[in-house]
């Protein structure tokens, strides 16, 4: 047994023997223990600080005494007083190993720091990002030995960091030789550690030791919005977010408008290419602007988007994309350049796009998959991306399918009598009494409901405008449940349903949720023609589950995630009394907010992560519902509120759906309808 | 023992047994034949085409009967009535094996074939290109298997010819699903088949099988003239060659004067590197224009120059290497694409730059090695390019050193009264009787000597000029060898050597060589300060190569080999003379041409080459004459005709070099020399 001082790391719990005299730094490398170090020991970025532990630590059979660690050292002293040190704190570099002794390696000490995620189900992200800082100190040109800078640099750097087959970019070699001899030949280089395709190269240069962080950007690029993260990539926390509208949408509102365009116009597409980077670069300027730092600071990005944007980005017509086949041009993930993309952040700023999944499921999908990770889920988890587009994933360890349906824009509002934008003086959440089957709501922007004193005062700021997308959800579930709205998506007239609130509309009748025009605002009905909106883009999200489920084997899913903006505001209850997503405990239907800007973030913080969302994405299976026979007939059961095959046990264990039926006969769909039930 | 029958390919030599109706193709694959094919055996491409032999082979113990292969098929019958076919010829991959046989690969069918140089010494280059052309046929998208058209693409290349990780440049991703389908998913593709840096790539694809070829250019930036080789990839040909003036001139004629424009003018290296790199596109508009092609279809290109251009190429201040010591941004080898240069050939041509191996050895002078590699040779070899700085290998299997030397731009006719550039009109040969002392010459365009009959008719064209370079060496070792000149430098005056052409000149003597003035033409001298001038130039080059024998512990050498132009056009016998290269019998000293361009070219069609100068360049001994003692020794008594110090032996079993000595007293200099060599 070693008569050597016993070092016990905390949290690792690694331990071993060390001479008296080892820096604790030296300690750390040998055992494997995580603890940071930028400047290799030198006392300059005291990024190693660590916390010494003393007195009795029974559980690790250790009693630490009081020198059990060197006397503080003059580069200690110096930074102490220059920089200040959090009490008990000591630089693992200069703190030598005296005798046993416990050392606590901090987080903030830690490279692989974990960024907490808030929601409780979701795992953090493991700090290892593509790029990382170092210092060193280069030997200087020997005419005895001639030798290029770069080369003395990479030596250095293989000699104190252990990185092999550094390459350097062209602007690196234009600034190398006046940056050493500024640096008096000890710089700090940012190192882009490599990937499959290429080799580990040198970012950029700072004479000295750089103080500074890098940064990258994890961008969600949407038909709609395009937002970003601007990321520490060293804490990994999160600096600035920012957002703008996609300029793509003066081609076109949705995709498919866009592709056509592309296919009408010569030269459509490189038009619309152009725009999204323009847009792209307005918005970099706007978040480094926020976090005020030099965009050329961002050397690292990750991209996620639906197929058509994806292509779109990359110069590539989507014109494949807007038929079957729907071949994609490429769907393994890709990295290039920011220049590749005309992106004006570092210049060789290293670009990654997450792969698509298929020719309507695409990266966003994917990063979806990489937040979410059911491929990790012990339970069957269905996954869903609520969207113009929904992106579907199903599936547990096993497992995991995927697909996408095409909801249309009515979650959105689009398509609604009344429908609006979620904006302030929208109709976001609805409540009707069963019994009288009034109804009270309430509006983004006013924190009361509609029957509360003081709600009118506190609406007329923006006024009552009309209902979103969660809104009219709501309403249509509310109806549904008080008797006024049938299984088959009728609305009954007010002799049927007792209330007068049911009015006539054309050959149909409407419910009326807001009278407002007798102090001028608007009349906010919802109408047959919503409901049948509705209908339709919640069959489709349904089936395509539900296909999904069958593909798997399975009759329940075990847990619903929503994820995207839209499944943010959405009530679970309702949206299952809908029968948009299948029956399930109401506690087991979560949020996942933007898991695809998440997902993002992850491939931006871990590289490894990477590697892994390729790996799941080629083992994920695809369904394409277009060619699906059993879709359209899921399609159909799932037209009716909730479904006219699938029995919801669960739902019908919380509440009532009174079995009303308002078909006359005068009304030939709701009569098939009817008839295909019975 | 098989009963299969028999397979010897020649020349390999390669044998084996396989089965009745296996194709040749296939058996020449198994048995790792070199045998060409692009289409992959499906009788598109006729790479693959054989000469069987029939009859008795005793050599290989075989009789080849006439049914050995299978008959004509249909793929062959039209390939030969539509494209033609040399008798006798066989394409490989129809063609099966029916009984034993003898199939011979012509060279022109060989991968790997050999370009003949055309010196005796020199090694064949062998073809082995870093980009190569694919014929494959692709799986059509499948919605039930959904993947990406590159993806497929990749897989069926990795099916057919074994690369994998095979990545693809983002404007193939614009290109490739309308060339895919125009060509109905068969399409020919090149791959830069990757390096140590980079994974390989397809750089082009055209729909179907593409029957033409792609080109690599190889360039040497010399500080005066860039001159660019294109080479057909595949053949290995040059099919055009094209030189221009390096536009940087205006910056200044030598090196060292534009590193001064560089650190006098802001932006001034910026300037110049602006100017190389249009200059060079010039050229290779130049050049493809020439040869008829489409500059797109360039794409690789290896460079060679000294260490100043390499520097301005890439875009780096050569601050720097205009002063000790002398260190270079970078000195390995390194590899970019078209665009980091901004040059207009393939958008992702691969760009490849020999490793410069000391501040002053650049990349031209690791080609020269890769051309006339030193370290292969068995005898010790003295490796000379001549130019304004001359740079030095000396070396065999065993060891091998490399200095640079500083000349000057005598040699080239600069700083020589009578001296001008290589052109008609030019005295390029000399010899002066050693009774008479009388001269005759040869100009350059005039194909007899001054004394034949006819000379001054042919030599009207142009007039008789002025002297070159090669001319000024010939004019002073005839001078030397007729006693008209003493071996410390000084031309004796007319009584002294009892010729009136030995006129006076200030205060020494020129040598009169042809007075035109009669004619209306110059009156050409050889006056003791161009006596001087080549003294200093000549000096500078034997006491660099001196040094390296010295480190050698070598006092001979046993073959001297000239490159350069200037080295083309110089006689060995003159130069020894002069004492510019150490003594050697003359059959020793060769001329290599433009070795550079040639090391160009190697680098350009073997990639393997690449990887051995690298290495080749990282072991040779790199000697700085600047800092070494022994420099200025060898300096001063290499300043003697020949040498005050080194004997020449063989030289002096050669010619009679007559021991006068014109010193008076009244010249310092000369007085001073002749002491030092008592």
């Amino acid at each position: 047994m070693s008569t050597d001082p016993l070092v016990v790391f905390t949290p690792s719990g690694k331990r071993g023997h060390f001479p008296v005299g080892t820096p604790i730094l030296t300690a750390a490398r040998q055992l494997g223990v995580d603890l940071d170090s930028v400047c290799g020991g030198r006392g300059i970025c005291s990024k190693c600080q660590i916390t010494p532990s003393y007195g009795e630590f029974a559980k690790h059979g250790v009693m630490v005494s009081d020198g059990a660690l060197s006397e503080w050292n003059s580069v200690e002293e110096r930074y102490k007083s220059k920089r200040g040190l959090i009490d008990g704190r000591r630089l693992g570099c200069q703190a030598t190993v005296q005798g046993d002794v416990v050392i606590d390696v901090p987080p903030e000490s830690q490279v692989h720091k974990q960024v907490v995620r808030k929601r409780a189900e979701a795992r953090d992200i493991v700090m290892n990002p593509s790029t990382k800082l170092y210092y060193v100190e280069v030997a200087e040109p020997d005419m005895h030995d001639p030798s290029g800078d770069l080369e003395r640099l990479v030596a250095a750097i293989e000699a104190d960091w252990g990185i092999t087959n550094i390459h350097a970019d062209l602007h690196i070699l234009q600034d190398l030789q006046p940056v050493l001899r500024k640096g008096a030949w000890k710089v700090t280089v940012a190192i882009h550690l490599g990937d499959d395709e290429n080799a580990p190269r040198i970012m950029h240069i700072w004479p000295g030791y750089y103080e500074g962080a890098v940064y990258g950007l994890a961008v969600d690029l949407g038909s709609t919005t395009i937002a970003a993260h601007l990321c520490d990539l060293t804490s990994g926390d999160v600096v600035a977010s920012s957002g703008i509208m996609n300029p793509q949408i003066r081609f076109g509102e949705d995709l498919m408008s866009r592709v056509s365009y592309g296919m009408m116009n010569p030269g459509g597409a490189g038009e619309m290419t152009q725009a999204v980077r323009e847009g792209m670069n307005a918005l970099f300027t706007q978040i480094a602007t926020e976090a005020e730092i030099d965009k050329g600071l961002i050397v690292d990005a990750v991209f996620v988007c639906n197929p058509v944007m994806h292509h779109l980005l990359l110069g590539i017509d989507p014109f494949e994309l807007g038929q079957a086949p729907f071949a994609l041009a490429t769907s393994n993930a890709l990295r290039m350049r920011a220049d590749d993309l005309d992106l004006n952040i570092h210049p060789s700023a290293r670009i990654y796009l997450l792969p698509c999944i298929a020719g309507h499921v695409g990266a966003d999908a994917a990063a979806v998959a990489l937040s979410e990770a059911p491929d990790k889920s012990d339970d069957l988890v269905l996954v869903v991306d609520v969207g113009t587009n929904a992106e579907i994933l199903l599936g547990n360890r096993d497992m995991v399918l995927a697909c996408s349906s095409p909801t249309g824009p009515a979650f959105e509002g689009a398509q609604i009598t009344a429908g609006q934008r979620a904006a302030p003086g929208a109709i976001e959440r609805v409540e009707i009494d069963p019994t009288t089957k009034e109804p009270r709501f309430r509006i983004i922007g006013v924190d009361m409901w509609s029957d509360e004193d003081g709600f009118e005062a506190a609406a007329a700021g923006t006024g009552i405008t009309g209902i979103c997308g969660s809104g009219i959800i709501e309403a249509i579930a509310e109806m549904r449940l008080a008797g006024v709205l049938d299984a088959s998506g009728l609305i009954g007239n007010a002799a049927q349903t007792g209330t007068g609130r049911c009015v006539p509309d054309g050959r149909t009748h409407a419910y009326l949720l807001h009278d407002g025009t007798a102090a001028g605002g608007p009349r906010i009905t919802i109408t047959n023609p919503d409901i049948r909106a509705i209908q339709m883009a919640k069959a489709a999200l349904y089936s395509g589950a539900r296909l999904l489920m069958d593909k798997f084997g399975a009759d329940t899913v075990d847990r619903v995630v929503l994820a995207g903006a839209f499944g943010a505001h959405i009530s679970s209850k309702h949206a299952m009394v809908l029968g948009m997503i299948p029956d399930a405990p109401l506690d087991k239907v979560t949020s996942a907010g933007n898991a695809a800007g998440t997902g993002a973030r992850i491939a931006l913080l871990n590289r490894d992560a990477r590697g892994e969302i390729e790996e799941t994405v080629r083992r994920i299976h695809k369904v394409e519902t277009a060619i699906e026979p059993r879709f359209q007939e899921h399609f159909v059961n799932a037209s009716a509120i909730p479904n006219s095959a699938d029995t919801f046990p669960i739902l019908n264990g919380i509440v009532d759906l009174p079995d009303v039926s308002f078909n006359t006969g005068g009304e030939a769909e709701g009569g098939r309808r009817r008839r295909r039930r019975a």
